[in-house]
């Protein structure tokens, strides 16, 4: 097996394909990792989700990381990892035209919202499901290729 | 869908089985999030890699979380989460005897080695691919199952 290293093109093509990863976020030093669909789009991934660990962590640390991969074999397969920051984007007149743009690429993915809201349903709280959407800029980005030997 | 919450046997069966999951561990509160081969034993994943920065990362943080899923559709999926503590298993005899137990897990996946050797191979660093040896204690583990509605 070889490694080698993906140019930016290569990890944002591999994100447009995918729309699925995994989100790293912390608190107070502890990780946290729950895999997200996002769509990609202007250097941002654009996610959706209800209330929960995730966005409240998120809210108080920006700081996050998100590894999407695709693995045909043990030595073919193919790994981008995303440094970036949360932005959260609410329903309030300043983030109107945003929302717009984020919502058509999500609807692409109309399964986000059933996911989401399935989601809330396993929780004790009685919370309403409500959809906060939000993007993850991306500050850093680095991909690798393995490939079988010949 | 809905969703359920799993048992904790149902969890540990999940990890045994897959072998095969996502890390995160964290720096300064900057998460990172990397994939992992591991073998469960003892409420312990024991896993193994190169120097490099995850590593470093756990070493001086260690906080992390793992998490492994098996996704069968978008509506049928299971997810298991793992938080726990790093420990190298360094080569001195005070260690010996773990990492005896240790190896006996990794050799049935023989190709962990190999993958760790091809991922040092793409560092600029003249690193030698030394064998790092480690293991997560779980301290709390939860899953989720997602089934399609009948």
């Amino acid at each position: 097996m070889s490694i080698r290293e993906m140019n930016q093109e290569e990890c944002r093509d591999l994100l447009v394909r995918l729309g699925f990863g995994r989100l790293g976020c912390a608190n107070n030093n502890q990780p946290y990792v729950v895999p997200i669909y996002f769509a990609y789009d202007s250097n941002c991934l654009f996610g959706f989700s209800t209330a929960g660990q995730k966005i409240e962590w998120m809210r108080s640390n920006a700081l996050v990381c998100v590894e999407a991969d695709e693995v045909l074999g043990q030595d073919n397969w193919t790994s981008v990892l995303v440094f970036g920051r949360y932005e959260e984007l609410p329903d309030n007149p300043k983030y109107a035209a945003r929302r717009l743009d984020a919502h058509a690429l999500l609807e692409k993915r109309t399964f986000w919202w059933r996911q989401a809201i399935a989601t809330s349903q396993t929780r004790s709280e009685e919370l309403r499901p409500v959809p906060i959407l939000y993007c993850i800029h991306i500050d850093r980005m680095t991909g690798h290729q393995a490939s079988p030997d010949k």
